[in-house]
């Protein structure tokens, strides 16, 4: 099982109920040892201000989220999607990122051409990956689940990620979050592809059974039916030694508690289920 | 655009509207060329009777819905499975079924063992085909979205279907549904890769932007985000030549819907977006 002390909080897993200072606080608090800020928390806040209370706090950053949503209707919201992943690089860098987590967006609205989206994403990444080179940021492409194929990312498997890294060469990676790929049968084999170097990010969380909606159902390490130890085993036979970050979105559950308490509950989880 | 005389009606369409005495006639009455059962609606109609007024209605049988579901947590839920499945092609048999469709289950309540659960199903897939080879009557493993991983089947990519294929020998194919497969980046290879022989079924439906349920928001053909007609064309390219089986699950919408009025809809869909 995980060590607790390798743990990270993705604010979206109290988004509902607390700042980003509040956040940094009670991370430093409860003894977690990273944090990875949604923009939204973080404009709120404001950069300087953050990335000096973070710094202030010996916390990590496991990432910024996020990054991505490429594809665009016309070139105009192209072109709008790039200056906004180029500030969103700004951003991480300014709070010190491990990366800048991609969610590269899905068909635009009224599309049916998913070949076309994916066309769209890799030459948003490989546009976007240009600054981010000069910022010596890296960019961690996470697939994401198929059933969010149509209208948050059109990459959905490791395969894709990967094969994406290999086209477009240095300063891009994966983000691994078992939500997302904990079903696919080439799991294995593409984490032990992607390799130290490229896993930037692992995030983690749990399928629960039923699930009840597609977005905002997710569950707390241990209550879902994800092998969470065997994904950590593999991308640590693959090298990669840094946080896990815990990403719950649970509108009916996690976040309506105290957030102290779901704080010590990813403790004992991480210990206990990953 | 698909000819809507190669209409096949799979009967959870209508589930909550019809019997399948009803679904017979109104799939002869609107001018379908053949029917998919489900083995609920077929046992309270009685077998003997439902394939006799299935063949005077001149109905095509694309398949019966459904066997599979081999994972079990202990021996005696496998062998039950496997007699219930060895039941199901005995009714798809006498119903003159183009196929058995296999749903194929997923893991065993309190399981986290996915590759387990996948080994299972390959047994049981085995284990159903000497008998099936018997009958002449053809299994169609049929993939199922990812979403569906943990409860319904753990067969989640056409890939996999066909590595099952190529494994087990004659008598085994697959069942392509769009709404399963249509996010899958290697779809066009591995329809190609399944060529005539093996493609025994093909379903259709949609994909609605947003989806308010995992199980029970399915749209009708046009209504959501799939290019249907490009699929469509490459299972006619890799040979396909018969019906295209409507099956939306629809709480909402299509079951709450006069059924007249929704046999007359797939037609002029089958026609304009398939």
């Amino acid at each position: 099982m995980a060590d607790p002390a390798r743990t990270s909080l993705n604010t979206a897993t109290v988004r509902e109920q607390w700042t980003l200072e509040q956040c940094i606080e009670g991370c430093a608090r409860h003894g977690f040892a990273g944090i990875s800020p949604w923009r939204d928390k973080l404009a709120e806040m404001g950069v300087e201000r953050a990335a000096r209370q973070i710094r202030d706090a010996g916390l990590q950053v496991t990432g910024l989220c996020r990054g991505g949503m490429f594809p665009a209707a016309n070139e105009a919201g192209r072109a709008a999607a790039l200056d906004d992943n180029r500030r969103a690089v700004d951003e991480a860098a300014a709070i010190g990122a491990a990366c800048l987590v991609l969610v590269v967006g899905g068909m635009p609205e009224g599309s049916k051409d998913l070949a076309g989206a994916r066309q769209q994403v890799r030459d948003g990444i490989a546009a976007t990956l240009d600054y981010a080179r000069t910022a010596s940021m890296p960019l961690a492409i996470e697939p994401l689940h198929p059933m969010y194929a149509a209208d948050r990312a059109c990459v959905n498997t490791l395969r894709q990620a990967n094969d994406l890294c290999d086209e477009l060469g240095d300063g891009v990676g994966v983000a691994v979050d078992v939500y997302h790929v904990w079903w696919d049968p080439e799991l294995s084999a593409q984490i032990a592809r992607a390799g130290r170097e490229r896993i930037l990010a692992v995030h983690v969380c749990d399928w629960l059974v039923p699930t009840r909606d597609l977005l905002l159902d997710r569950g707390m390490m241990g209550d879902g039916v994800i092998d969470i130890p065997a994904i950590r085993r593999a991308v640590e036979q693959a090298g990669y030694d840094g946080l896990y970050e815990v990403e719950i979105f649970s509108a009916a559950n996690w976040w309506k508690r105290d957030p102290d308490e779901v704080m010590r509950i990813i403790l004992e989880r991480v210990e206990a289920a990953v």
